[in-house]
């Protein structure tokens, strides 16, 4: 990475380079010194704690949902039971070791999801159709031992996310908080994130280990990639069975409950920083953003005292925002207004000789070019925060919205693709396989999620036979 | 543990055993399947998180403190600069193993404590005095492989905790904070969990390996052993040394910043529990229990619709309390009532006849043994709830305060510390070992911490040299 303080690469040209210059120069995020992990620095962590706020707010309130705590070590042996799941994880999984030989023999996992230790909870607090629905949820980190590249957020040894695990009489109940959950977490994206997002059903070969249907959100990124942003899969009774889930139902016989599960990753705070920011640093939604608003000092020889006496009038006039003067010595006014776009300030207050005068402020809005001269009584910054966002969500919206392009051949799929668009076309699934040669044929550009919200006939992109099914198709994280 | 539904053991006889079945029975906690682990189930994590809720908006605000998040893994190296650090911690390491074998060299420990990875952090940030204080803290799970034998919240291998790191340009402010931070513990203790504690600062031979100071709040469990509730450290500048971090001074000269560290863990959850429950099972401060008014109708054969009609009426007219109605069919108002102070409600009402006749309600505060009848519109549940949180901590404050005892003898202090009391006595302590040795001969009695606000002359009650050091002596967990 170049040393220069602010960014030097290009958001459109070198976007990767581009995303690691703006997480580390506006002090967001640090590599940390085991490859792939991560040092989340209080700007980044506000945000975070922004997410969890309106999750436990609203997500858990609206779905009844309680918050608790489960073991980070996971026995081996649960870890196996669910063979696809044991499958599907077991390149990932990292283990421990102790200095002291405590004689226990079966080996701890280090948790990469938490379905199996959950589920054998289940198995205890179960007994009748009386406790059921059982909802959890449960803020933790997780570690998948990623042999491919990592990347700050969207790909790391160590993560943070929220994991949902619920337990139902019926499949109706549960399906349906599977979705309700999803559009839960596009609402998220939206009032949180700012960030448009598509909804769908993974297909077969993109399912998690030992899921019936899988469910996501995936957004586009500046370099015409997707994103998965979030996934809340039914499970079915698959766990249930090898883990020995039942009830006694209200029939008096036993039966197997129904089981889903969701979560939401530090990834969202990637994928929101690509979104938004630019070639002069952070853009964030201001609601993400704790230090909403600088007051800039444009001082002259003379000038200070009157100067910094006005910049404290309207901090105190601001006081409901918290807002802060750069008043150090030694940094030129140039310089104060860099740094505070380069971090994402929502607002830059620029007062001089002229603003104490006619009793204004010189406003300039982190995504605006244009500066803007208001009187300071008429400032109003709950509205221009609530503006910023709308336009940062439109924007975002324009641009994925643009890129979404139907085609009917495989060499449009191709061609559309590879020119980072999200490509829709009819597309019959049929195993991961498939899936995966459709994938290197089209050279990366594979099945992003089945369309759930339309059906038209058409012929299958890849076999040419009949098919009701619609696919998004792009290149991806 | 008897399979029987309420408690069996007695919490002063058979403390052991009936503070485990208080922490399962009323469904708070159960054991992990990993030996040392444990699944804090929603009522417990409700409590933790009012420990942080009280924790983010009180003490990390006035301490201008941030949170962060920094990595699970801290390479071996790290772990080994600082020589006391890296051997008081040595024999309760654990590290990873991963399926693949990725050529990385170096072993990575599981976070016991993030000291070494967050100093290192400090030596990226750490320009100039301009820079400083910097203050971070950190929610997360750290992992100590335990050999003794593991409790439920108050020894596991794995726990949650805050750890507060800070560096300062002079001693002087880097010691106001580790007092500040300790008094501020006292407060979250009072304030939150109604747990009385003694603060102190450690002798040599108990102090955070790598701490110059290690100051602590200690609480006193029913069956006369000192708890542990808290620590702050001073750390000195070693850590920057051997990390080298440095500064920029005023004086245009390298300068090594002070370092503080201290924590707080869900070993408070197990504190609070212990220190008010009783034999019908759990009791907490209302403010830790989300579920505060369970409303039981007294049913008759007739009864039934005017009953239930008025619980829903009682059940309005408290709506900011979001009182639960136990109308399960099935169980009786005496199980029902006995399974609301099993989990530890706070208020159960009675709705029947006489109830609905005379506009009143039946009701029943957790710590109390009467029931009261009282007119619906002058019930005030939170004059209540007040009321009982302050009880709570009184009644907690005397038994405390009655078991303080001063002695000058070795004789009186072994007897008095073995009979469950903090035991105050004069005492030079030399070093670890000598420490040890004292704590042998008494039979478990060791030296707690050294009282703070409090000098006289007198004679160490394990050397007879002269001694201005007053010492609070107990058993521990």
């Amino acid at each position: 990475m170049k040393k220069e303080l602010g960014i030097t690469s290009d958001k459109f040209k070198e976007t990767s380079e581009w995303y690691e210059q703006v997480c580390l120069k506006s002090r967001v995020a640090d590599f940390g010194d085991i490859k792939g992990t991560i040092v989340i620095r209080p700007r980044g962590y506000y945000m975070w704690e922004q997410v969890q706020k309106y999750f436990n707010d609203n997500i858990l309130t609206k779905f009844n949902v309680d918050n608790c705590y489960f073991p980070l070590f996971i026995p081996e042996s649960f870890f196996k039971k669910e063979a696809e799941h044991a499958k599907g994880f077991a390149p990932e999984l990292a283990w421990i070791t102790t200095a002291t030989d405590t004689g226990e023999e079966e080996k701890a996992i280090i948790r990469p999801t938490s379905e199996t230790i959950i589920v054998d909870s289940f198995r205890k607090w179960l007994r009748t159709y009386r406790d059921l629905p059982i909802k959890v949820n449960q803020w933790a980190n997780v570690v998948r031992w990623e042999v491919s590249q990592t990347k700050l957020f969207l790909r790391g040894r160590e993560f943070l996310w929220q994991e949902g695990h619920c337990i139902y009489k019926t499949r109706e109940e549960c399906e349906k908080d599977v979705i309700g959950i999803l559009e839960a977490y596009e609402d998220l994206c939206k009032n949180v994130l700012a960030v448009p997002v598509i909804k769908g059903r993974k297909t077969p070969g993109d399912k998690f280990p030992g899921a019936v249907d899988t469910y996501c959100i995936e957004a586009l990124m500046p370099d015409g990639k997707a994103l998965q942003m979030g996934t809340s899969h039914y499970l079915g009774q698959g766990f249930m069975k090898v883990f020995g889930v039942k009830y006694m139902g209200e029939d008096e016989k036993e039966h197997e409950p129904h089981y889903n599960s969701w979560g939401v990753s530090t990834r969202l705070l990637g994928a929101t920083i690509m979104t938004h920011s630019d070639n002069k640093g952070l853009i964030l939604p201001p609601g993400l953003v704790k230090n909403k608003i600088v007051i800039v000092p444009a001082l002259k020889k003379d000038n200070a005292e009157r100067v910094l006496k006005y910049a404290e009038e309207v901090k105190k006039t601001l006081s409901k925002f918290n807002p802060s003067i750069d008043d150090r010595e030694g940094y030129s006014m140039g310089f104060k207004i860099n740094d505070a776009e380069l971090v994402g300030t929502p607002m830059v207050i620029i007062v001089g000789d002229k603003e104490i005068d006619d009793k204004t402020v010189t406003v300039k809005i982190r995504d605006e070019d244009a500066k803007e001269v208001v009187k300071l009584k008429d400032l109003d910054p709950k509205s221009i925060f609530a503006e910023m966002h709308e336009r940062l969500y439109q924007k975002a919206k324009a641009f994925q919205d643009e890129r979404v392009v139907e085609v009917s051949t495989f060499e449009e799929l191709k061609k559309q693709g590879q020119a980072g668009n999200f490509v829709k076309a009819h597309y019959l699934p049929s195993d991961a396989e498939s899936e995966e040669s459709l994938k290197a044929e089209a050279g990366g550009v594979g099945a992003r999620c089945i369309v759930t919200d339309e059906k038209s006939k058409g012929k299958c992109i890849y076999t040419g036979k009949e098919t009701d099914i619609v696919v998004y198709f792009a290149r991806n994280y």
